[in-house]
């Protein structure tokens, strides 16, 4: 996510003379149709710029979603042993399948495998791995989103969805999550932006931006729907895992016997294990709960109970075809990085996150004009701001750069306005430096009426 | 390049009582669009079969392009040593840019430069990263091609260039290579297909499937056609540094002065050294020349003297950040591999291939009805057949594959009729067995005529 930089030259001086200078080389409407809303709102904002006069203070960068920036959240040993054992072995040259070794894909299928005491049954062949969480949404997009159509996003959301859209061209409808309700989606929305050219919905549980994580009650709300409409689901399941509490109104007890241990406590509901006879197509990688996402790795796990999604399937290696399938080095590690990585890793990442999550929003909280949202699940806490003197919140993280040098992701990035977005796999005293920081600016800031 | 299998479930037992059954869900246009032919080909092919009654031979399978199926071409120490030093190094976790880390991209830029008293003059900013030479490709046609627009493809050609071109629906022209002048492109031929509308021309050397390797002036000559038209060619040069021969009528004499040693032996010749003024995109990997294609690191080198690539340069980055980028611990580790392989190594594979496709070419040439060309690059003779009694190449290696238990590609993987085509990486003792197979069934199945 960090912004391109391609040479542009104007240099034209190595021209060979004698020859008739070229016209410039138009690119396909496709790229041109590309956005990348992130980078068009960090466009304004020059990160290298020098503080101003006075500010001697070092930049804190918040900016970035990725928990390798402060070292402070290396992986697991067994993961990194899994993938040096990998690399000996002399078994991970050559290309893999296109959909993936076999083994990876089992060791997917049996990680998210319910049992017969279950609700989600997967097999090594409901499995495709890809090239991190990305691949795997752009393949699942791709495959069934083209123009004509139109798809479902939340609002907020990574934007991310929308630059992998632009190319099927289809049409973007956002339905709201609901910060009221911990950022539930509005169930009655969503239904009114069905229609017979919805292609997908995309659900990302637990979320980025929100920290939010749905209780298996909405997860079961949100089936019905789709459901009732025949509407296939894309659920984003990258933070699978990664969750301590369940949002919503309150929490929602379990109505179903659960499978202890597959994730964390017992908390995290995969859709797929409540939507019933509705399909979906589950995307995961080792990126987030595993924390490391350059190692770029992923997976798209058809969910397909009634068999309806056997066009489907041929399309994913298809395009898993047209791609080629992910690093072998990785592939061929993953049985051992499932099966080795003890239960503590999992439980000490949450526990931190748990930890710097509430410390965040509790100093967040006794700042006049913002109101932080209590994460309980992924690694961001999203906070509201009012009462502050800016238009919008590109403006105010625009001046909390030229003041404070502080960076952090305005709302603007996820279409939501009045926001920022923290990420909670910062170490902890980075993150009170940078509100004592904030306080000062919003104090600064703050409008006489409130 | 494996037979894609994903479950096709027909077994509709889990579907939940009491909802309507679902109807089923369907793919994009683009994706039905997308064609595998070498998968097509071997569609009719089932490896797995049991042998004929009678046939107790072991199979003997040369149909994959991957040095890695059989172990006695193992990347150099110093390749895995590197991506050892990169994964310990606790640097390669984290997103890279999506154009890829910047030490990665000048190490791929200081390969290819040529220095001050070369003609290719190449800088970091100048590279992407990209998931191997697929994903360089893919990237390059997207930004480039569209419908309503043609491209030129050499016949025969590594098939996979279709399968990424159909997500941009462009026309698709071939322009023929001269096997009587080994695999030369038709000049004139070219030149006729190429009109206002067409986006780019792939060129192809060391060529897959051809093993041959075009001469400076040939390359030249090319790079004329496209001076005149203005139009700017895809130069996939995945086997860049494979080839210890230069192909065509007679061997050209190099007409201006090369640097030395930057491939191998001063044969090959990259496009971009001898275009002038022709901006191209230049396709490269690890995967050949370093003998690890499951790595998954390529990249596209930007080739743009007179600067008319700009907006191409802004849609490969867009582009980049569609898909992210490449593995971090590979890109970390290519510094080092790039620096640290000794020139023996490249030497060695080079002396293997040749030693290998010259013996596969001298016991080829003794069969009757096949005529085999002399390998000059690349990993692959490619070889005619005639008088023999089959209706194509399918129906020949089908036969090969029941009565010897020899799996082979067929020229139609190639779109290239009345040829088979065999890997140089194999070992030769496995060559020449399926050889001695060749020959008796050759012999079988000579027609009465001949």
């Amino acid at each position: 996510m960090a912004p391109v930089s391609i040479n542009d030259p104007t240099d034209t001086s190595a021209t060979s003379s004698g020859t008739k200078p070229w016209k410039k080389i138009a690119v396909s409407k496709t790229v041109q149709r590309i956005s990348n809303p992130i980078r068009e709102v960090l466009a304004a904002i020059d990160l290298s710029a020098a503080p101003e006069a006075g500010v001697a203070k070092p930049l804190i960068n918040l900016g970035l979603g990725d928990p390798s920036v402060f070292g402070n959240m290396p992986p697991a040993p067994e993961s990194i042993a899994a993938i040096e054992e990998s690399l000996r072995s002399g078994r991970a040259l050559g290309y893999p399948e296109s959909v993936g070794y076999p083994d990876a894909r089992l060791a997917v299928a049996n990680y998210f495998d319910e049992g017969p005491t279950g609700n989600w049954r997967v097999t090594a062949g409901d499995v495709v791995m890809t090239h991190g969480a990305s691949g795997a949404l752009e393949m699942a997009i791709s495959v069934l989103a083209e123009e004509g159509k139109n798809v479902l996003f939340p609002k907020p959301l990574f934007t991310a969805y929308e630059t992998m859209s632009a190319v099927a061209n289809c049409e973007i409808r956002y339905y709201n999550l609901l910060p009221e309700l911990n950022w539930e989606v509005d169930l009655a929305h969503l239904e009114s932006l069905i229609d017979e050219n919805t292609a997908f919905v995309i659900l990302n549980n637990p979320s980025n931006p929100c920290g939010s994580n749905w209780s298996e009650q909405h997860l079961r709300d949100l089936a019905a729907v789709m459901n009732r409409h025949q509407v296939v689901v894309i659920s984003d399941e990258v933070y699978a895992g990664l969750a301590w509490n369940v949002t919503g109104p309150e929490p929602a007890a379990a109505s179903a016997p659960r499978v202890e241990g597959k994730f964390n406590r017992g908390v995290f509901t995969p859709y797929a294990s409540v939507c019933g006879a509705a399909p979906c197509l589950v995307v995961g990688a080792i990126s987030k709960r595993w924390l490391a996402p350059g190692h770029r790795l992923g997976w798209v796990v058809v969910h397909d109970p009634q068999g309806v999604l056997a066009d489907v399937r041929q399309g994913l290696g298809k395009w898993a075809f047209r791609v080629q399938g992910p690093t072998s080095i990785m592939q061929r590690a993953l049985p051992a990085i499932l099966a080795n990585t003890p239960e503590k890793f999992y439980l000490d990442t949450m526990t931190e996150l748990e930890r710097v999550g509430k410390a965040l929003f509790e100093r967040l909280s006794r700042i006049p004009g913002l109101k932080p949202y209590l994460p309980q699940g992924a690694m961001y806490l999203i906070c509201r701001y009012e009462g502050l003197d800016f238009a919008n919140d590109k403006e105010f993280v625009t001046a909390l750069h030229l003041e404070e040098r502080v960076f952090i992701l305005p709302g603007a990035c996820f279409r939501l306005d009045g926001f920022i977005r923290f990420v909670t796999t910062t170490p902890l005293p980075v993150l009170l430096d940078a509100c004592d920081r904030i306080e000062a600016f919003c104090e600064r800031h703050r409008l006489p009426s409130t």
